[in-house]
C-alpha cells in the first residue's frame, strides 16, 4: 500500500508495556474513541497503517468487533468515512509482531520514533523527524496510552520525539490529541505561522 | 484571569445549532470525552475559558455532574491534573450568552471564528488568526459537534478560519482531533517545519 503522501509512515497505539500512575507497568484497557479519533485523523494525514497493540486477548476480541460493526456491518453504510478511516487499523499482541509485519510488507524493517511528555537528552526534533519521512524507509511512530511508555520500551525505541510544549508547564494531553497534533506538525502541509 | 501567553483565545464547542448526517437542524449529545480532551488540550495551550453550549437541561445538568465530580468530588483527588483543565469549562445555552459574559469578563465583545471542514471564499488562514491573537481583543473559536456548525451560525461569525487539510481529500476529523490540531497551530510555540 502507497500512501499518497510517499510516506511510510505508521501509528501505534501501545496497550503494553506502559506505566500506571503509580509508575508500575501494566497493560491498559482499550478506549473506543482511541480506534475511531486516531484512525480519522491517520486517514486525514496518509498514515499507511494504525496498530493497536494489546496482549489481552479480550481486548484484541473487543477491537475486533468494533472494527467488524464498522467495516462490515451496519456501521459501513450508516457511515462510509469511518470504515475508510478504520480499515487502517491492524491488531497485534505485542510491538515485535507489528515490527516483523511491517518488515515483511516494506521489505525492511521500521525505525521506531516513541513518544513522551517527558523531556530526554538528545530527543528529535519535528524538523528531524519530517526530514526522515522524505526518506522512503518506514518509521513507526509509537504513543502510550495510560500514564505514558514503559522505560523498557522508551530504551528499546530507535528515537524519541520530543514532548509537546504548550503555554506554560501543564502538558496532560490526551493520547487523542497528542496524535493528532504531531501528525499535523510532521505530515501536515507546511503553512506560514 | 490572564493568559500566560497574554492571548484572550476563548474555545466555544456548539451542540445547537449544529447539522446532522441530513443537513438538518439539531441539538447534539454532550460527548464525555469532548469534555476532558478539549479542556485538556485548551489548559495546555492556554486558552482563557472553554464554553460548552447546549440548551437541553438534561444536558446541562450532565456536564455539571460531570465536573462536580472532578472539581469537586472524589475526581479531585483522584487526578489533580484534570482538575486543573476542567476548572475551564463553563456551560451556556446559547452562544450569545457566551459571548455576553466574554463581553463582561474582558470589557469588550469578543470576535467569533467559525470552524468547519468545507472550504469558504475569504477565509481567514491560521497565520492571521495568529496575528489577530498578538492584539489584546478577545477571540472565541467556535467548533461544531455532529456534521458541524449550521449555516446561520457561520453566517454570524465575525470570521470563517480555513479548513484543516490533511494528505489527500479525506478530513473526517473528530472534533477533538481538530481543536487540538488548530490550538497548536495558532497557540503553539513556533518550531521550524
Amino acid at each position: 500500500m502507497t500512501g499518497s503522501s510517499g510516506k511510510r509512515l505508521y501509528v501505534a497505539l501501545i496497550h503494553h508495556p506502559v506505566i500506571d500512575k503509580n509508575g508500575e507497568t501494566i497493560a491498559s484497557a482499550v478506549t473506543n474513541l482511541d480506534l475511531h479519533d486516531i484512525a480519522r485523523v491517520c486517514r486525514t494525514y496518509g498514515v499507511e497503517g494504525y496498530y493497536v497493540i494489546t496482549p489481552l486477548k479480550d481486548q484484541m476480541l473487543l477491537v475486533k468487533r468494533i472494527l467488524d460493526h464498522w467495516l462490515n456491518g451496519v456501521g459501513r453504510t450508516y457511515n462510509p468515512n469511518r470504515q475508510q478511516a478504520l480499515e487502517l487499523v491492524r491488531v497485534k499482541a505485542t510491538a515485535a509482531e507489528m515490527i516483523s509485519e511491517i518488515a515483511e510488507v516494506e521489505g525492511r524493517r521500521p525505525k521506531t520514533v516513541a513518544t513522551t511528555a517527558r523531556r530526554h537528552a538528545g530527543s528529535l526534533s519535528y524538523r528531524r523527524l519530517r526530514d526522515m519521512l522524505v526518506d522512503p524507509a518506514p518509521i513507526v511512530l509509537a504513543f502510550g496510552t495510560a500514564w505514558g511508555l514503559s522505560d523498557t520500551f522508551m530504551a528499546d525505541a530507535d528515537f524519541i520525539l520530543d514532548p509537546l510544549t504548550g503555554a506554560g508547564t501543564y502538558n496532560h494531553l490526551s493520547v487523542r490529541s497528542a496524535v493528532s497534533i504531531i501528525l499535523d506538525r510532521v505530515l501536515g502541509k507546511k503553512f506560514k505561522r
